[in-house]
């Protein structure tokens, strides 16, 4: 039963905001509930605002402001670590339907809202030969305020950088509902501190992204592809830090034994399941140099025990292997539900974190199935349970700890792109030490005094 | 004549901090007062603190703390937008004996000290093989700390970007004396706020640096460098914007021809005198791709009236071509002081930027000598002075002032690369907005609410 003061909010709501915007009926607010985390704790929102523009997410924003109820910004909902599971009682701000790109291509820059999909910027900037490239492997259904919201990476950040590399300005909806301008369409700029540096990966806690201004560069050339299975997990990981010591390869993959064959069950592309890992390297450098590139790549596999190098430069056979890997999550979710990690090291220590994650999936008597972007120190162990069997729960859940401890036991971070959410904010202060986590709660309180941005969220709903 | 809270602070120093590393003496002080923006307001400040290490700086930020006393750290002093500023009985902490610089080739990083130079930084990476791309005109006389203080650019930038591109993590001592460790050696970490990032380009004034994680990247290939000598600015301009549309060079500045004579006094090295505009490409692409892109500027520049066109692949002349450019605010400071301008605009406007300064100059009856990272649309107007004539001062300062306006009214910024320091502040609020100001203050405030950071740096002293 809605008490006083949520009839208040919801009747404020839609008196201010545009029809159709606003939704409260029970049926309709559970697909807001959760992102692609499944967080099991998701709450049940007062109402679900689909925001067309600025103004509404102001107004939605000011009333939540004067009556004390959260906001729980969302993009499109694929968020791994919850940042957009609801809160009880507090509102979704949904931001689907801000989806406008413009290309600027004598800026080489793009505006776009913040509901528009990765996919969608990346096809309007090459109609005019200009290229986004960060490349979350959820790219067809992520959005770019997510992208935004969590500082995103992917597959071609080991030569491109992430999200924050491209975001030259964001308008931001603060918390008290004025929008404000940070940065804008200069590709140097240094008046005033980096505030659009620190928008960008604070998982609406600071405020909701509505507008931004994107770098774009020009189109990316055609990569060749290399495809290289080893028996065993060291022999691939040696040959990661060989290559990225040699050269910055447009790409650098990593799968494991589980991974694989999850991939094959589901897509029936003749990979060798007997394997115990699999790299997918690319350069993109001109054909001269990414020949010479392909070729010492591999040279270092076949130094590290690979029992099969395979190169192509045919960009649909290229693209078919990499999408194998965008699918390695889909498919080992057909294995059962999963418990997404994104553990980073240093480079030097990837072996080490592949190893450790092994004695912690052996001693929880858990799968834990390894996926990486491991030329950046990156990896997804997708931990696979069977969320009716507590007890396995259970065991999951002590495992996905686990990982994560020892990550930070690497020097690594508990996060390398997805974003702390609410399913990695118990461990943030542990990660962070005393100091930086005070520092980082001194920053929220300064720009949300109520505690009213996405509660709960990166830091514990006070 | 000091008074009792000045000789407890200096007393204190010296009993907290090694031998030898306060200075006291008003002639010793000399040198710390100004850098090289020869702020006219400069003071003299109580002590001097040769810091050899942070647990130094975190000694003279408690004692400061504790007595309410402001603080102004320096680098090499090679600042020119005042930010190092001395002022009246604040404490200068130099960070010029804190130098170290250990690469370590297999996570491809630097962890650095603030004082190291730019140039060492390079240097200590090319031993590995390895490139630390950022490089201001000043990189043999700037330190790294400084160019993280004010997100140094430079030359490689239109390809490369800017500093904060390559700062992975950061030691900060804050104002209240601790010392916090952010980011580290990861190529992605998003957990927690992106306060990195938020102190890169701060400007000393939410706390002091005192050690860097800096990425590094494989050497860059020998670039090819072109020379095209334009009879009108308009053609140089209209040559930019159409190399920019068509690829990336690795570098693409422009100089006019005020700046072509002024280099011309001092270096003799045969440039045309009589040209309005000069650009200097690069491209660093491998031999192929870099023929093919330069001819394709041949013809760009062609095409918009170059009358000679240069190009090389000689390193040692292509450097020599290079260095032509580096040394034009020293070749134009031999004709006056200087009031040097850092405004940038978006690339399509950058035409009329310079129009207007030519406009302003000839108005305010001063010489403004136009050199510009051009491919950024990031311009540094020279704005030539007698200091010691008054009324030729009045109108250069008014001057100043008003090519800011106009990057302004042109959406442009006021500081591309220089940092906001102590001469621009009073433009802050104008170019920023109300809104903008208020959430940069906000975090100052969180951040440093005693407000003795780099008082008046940025932010007006309260």
């Amino acid at each position: 039963m809605p008490d006083a003061r949520d009839a208040q909010v919801i009747s404020a709501l839609i008196a201010e905001l545009p029809e159709g915007t606003v939704i409260t009926d029970l049926d309709s607010l559970q697909a807001y509930r959760r992102d692609r985390a499944e967080d099991p704790d998701a709450g049940v929102p007062l109402a679900v605002v689909r925001a067309t523009c600025t103004e509404d997410v102001q107004v939605v924003v000011r009333i939540a402001a004067r009556e004390g109820v959260g906001i729980v910004p969302r993009g499109a909902g694929s968020g791994l670590s919850g940042g957009s599971s609801a809160v009880d009682g507090a509102i979704v701000v949904s931001l689907e339907r801000m989806r406008e790109i413009v290309v600027d291509p004598s800026l080489q820059m793009a505006v776009v809202q913040p509901g528009a999909f990765n996919a969608e910027v990346k096809a309007a900037a090459s109609e005019h030969g200009l290229w986004y490239p960060p490349d979350p492997s959820s790219q067809e259904f992520c959005s770019i305020g997510g992208n935004i919201a969590t500082n995103a990476g992917g597959l071609c950040c080991v030569k491109y950088g992430v999200t924050t590399d491209y975001v030259l300005g964001l308008t931001v909806v603060l918390a008290d509902g004025r929008a404000v301008k940070l940065g804008g369409p200069r590709l140097k700029d240094v008046a005033g501190l980096s505030l659009t540096k620190l928008f960008v990966g604070s998982e609406g806690t600071l405020g909701i992204v509505t507008e931004a201004v994107l770098r774009l560069v020009p189109a990316q050339r055609t990569p060749t592809t290399l495809v290289a299975v080893f028996p065993t997990v060291d022999g691939a990981i040696r040959s990661v830090v060989d290559v990225k010591a040699a050269m910055r390869p447009s790409m650098l993959e990593f799968m494991d034994r589980a991974t694989i064959n999850a991939v094959e069950d589901m897509m029936r592309m003749d990979l060798d399941r007997t394997a115990a890992a699999m790299l997918i390297v690319q350069s993109d450098e001109p054909s001269e140099v990414a020949t010479a590139q392909i070729e010492e790549i591999e040279r270092i596999c076949e130094q590290h025990g690979a029992t099969e190098v395979y190169a192509t430069s045919d960009p649909d056979e290229g693209e078919a292997l990499i999408e194998a890997r965008r699918q390695a999550i889909p498919a080992v979710e057909r294995r059962g539900a999963l418990l997404l990690e994104d553990v980073g090291v240093p480079l030097p220590r990837l072996g080490d974190l592949i190893d450790g994650m092994r004695a912690i999936a052996e001693r929880r008597g858990v799968e834990i199935a390894v996926v990486a972007h491991a030329g950046d120190g990156n990896t997804h162990p997708l931990i696979v349970l069977d969320p009716t069997d507590a007890a396995q729960r259970e065991r999951a859940d002590a495992a996905f700890g686990e990982v994560m401890d020892l990550a930070i036991g690497l020097g690594g971070t508990i996060t390398g792109e997805h974003g702390v959410g609410r399913l990695k904010q118990p461990w943030l202060a542990d990660y962070l030490g005393g100091d930086a986590m005070e520092l980082n709660l001194r920053i929220k309180r300064a720009l949300d005094p109520q505690g009213i941005l996405n509660p709960g969220a990166i830091f514990a709903d006070s």
